[in-house]
């Protein structure tokens, strides 16, 4: 069975590791450069101890996997030392392949599970697409073999693609979630309960995500009342930053359904 | 029984007036400048006619439901001719009650059902809320009467208050929905399937609405990471004004989150 170790502890560690460890692989290392989130980290799983360095060369593990900040990857890479024939992986969305370049193995990859994490909410992994990609066939079996034991969904794409598709995933999901954020504080801010949208938010969703987001568009910028634009705008024209993110999306808009 | 005309047969129309008969109000008649789509919702509707003109002066109803864009309901209200004591209302989140000021009665209200509505979409109204106004006490009463029947959710509020929830909803709902447009055509455009980010939108969702959205806020803005930020320009460089959206939307997390 492939045994792996963790460099990082944050929020997608803490979900992936606990997933392997379940369907069978075991996760014997966690290095984390504060040793108490790795400690943290090592509860949960089975037989998981805290790595202090960067020195894996007598590592038993064949997955070395990389889960931190993009900028950081780089510097791990170049830092690590591994044992022979070790893959060594990052999971990051934005960085090609060959932020990996110049670490001390042949075997590289990327394992890129496409979700939101954080560390207080329990996820089902097994619904998370998996996207992967390889320097060489054996690196890509055994990344394979380890993505669709946690996720029923698993694709092989390269590294522009991934870039594409992260700057897709920011759209879709950090910007929606900003979206609600700057809804709530309208709401609260005229003494209104945020709860009162969550039907709309709901049903907005549902109908974009099972039809067509673009034909399922409705609203004052889709219809081209630009009374009610006017109106709104004179209402945000104490908060510069929001009016402008509500005149340059409602003018988005506007431009694509006038096609 | 409240007996019910409706002037305007648009997507509001064709849910909230099945719903008001399916409850055991009697919708009686439908006007619309295009009497072909009149007649379409009067199909849907158990006794109601085709009204081809605004002179209901010897119209049964003692409720008549303004559903029309925001722009015409000024006009509608000046010309219409109405029997004694009747109650006009429209169902605008965006216009004042006193939109309805000239009209030829003295009962007047406001019934705003916060939803977004497509025709082709089934939607079941018990779950929508429904904002109510007037001016006078017992306006109030039949509008409550009529809200409490169709939802589950109903409450009174101003114009200025509705106005302010207006433009909190236009960015619940138009302006996430638009930013799963915007990642919509990203996807395809790069050759990948919208489909692989739909659990990163429900879970993004369901987690904004479950805890709050500012706290889940995650992705390269939130964490400052201004590389990522600036290969993401870099590849949106093409469309500047989706370009646009995203530097702009990003600040706002930035400055948000350095709070």
């Amino acid at each position: 069975m492939l045994t792996i170790s963790f460099i990082g502890s944050g929020n997608l560690a803490w979900h992936l590791a606990p997933a392997l460890d379940n369907v069978g692989f075991i996760v014997k290392e966690v290095y984390s450069r504060n040793p108490k989130h790795a400690e943290a980290l090592t509860e949960r799983l089975y037989q998981a101890e805290v790595k202090a360095t960067l020195d894996f060369s007598t590592s038993a593990s064949s997955i070395f996997i990389i889960a931190v900040a993009d900028d950081a990857i780089k510097e791990i890479a170049r830092e690590i030392i591994l044992p022979e024939e070790a893959i060594l992986v990052h999971t990051s969305g934005s960085q090609p392949l060959s932020e990996l370049q110049f670490a001390a193995t042949t075997n590289l990859g990327v394992f890129y599970p496409l979700q939101t994490f954080t560390k207080s909410k329990k996820i089902d992994f097994k619904s998370i697409p998996v996207f992967i990609e390889s320097n060489n066939e054996e690196t890509s079996l055994a990344l394979i073999t380890l993505a669709k034991a946690v996720s029923n969904s698993v694709k092989k794409i390269g590294s522009e693609e991934r870039k594409a598709m992260h700057v897709a995933a920011v759209f879709a999901s950090n910007f929606t979630n900003h979206m609600l954020t700057i809804s709530k504080d309208l709401m609260e801010n005229n003494g209104l309960s945020f709860d009162w949208l969550k039907p709309l938010v709901l049903e907005t969703i549902n109908k974009g995500l099972s039809t067509n987001p673009k034909q399922a568009q409705t609203g004052p910028a889709m219809r081209g009342d630009l009374e009610v634009l006017d109106k709104h705008l004179e209402f945000l024209k104490e908060d510069e930053a929001v009016a402008e993110i509500y005149r340059l999306v409602s003018q988005h808009i506007i431009d694509q359904h006038a096609d």
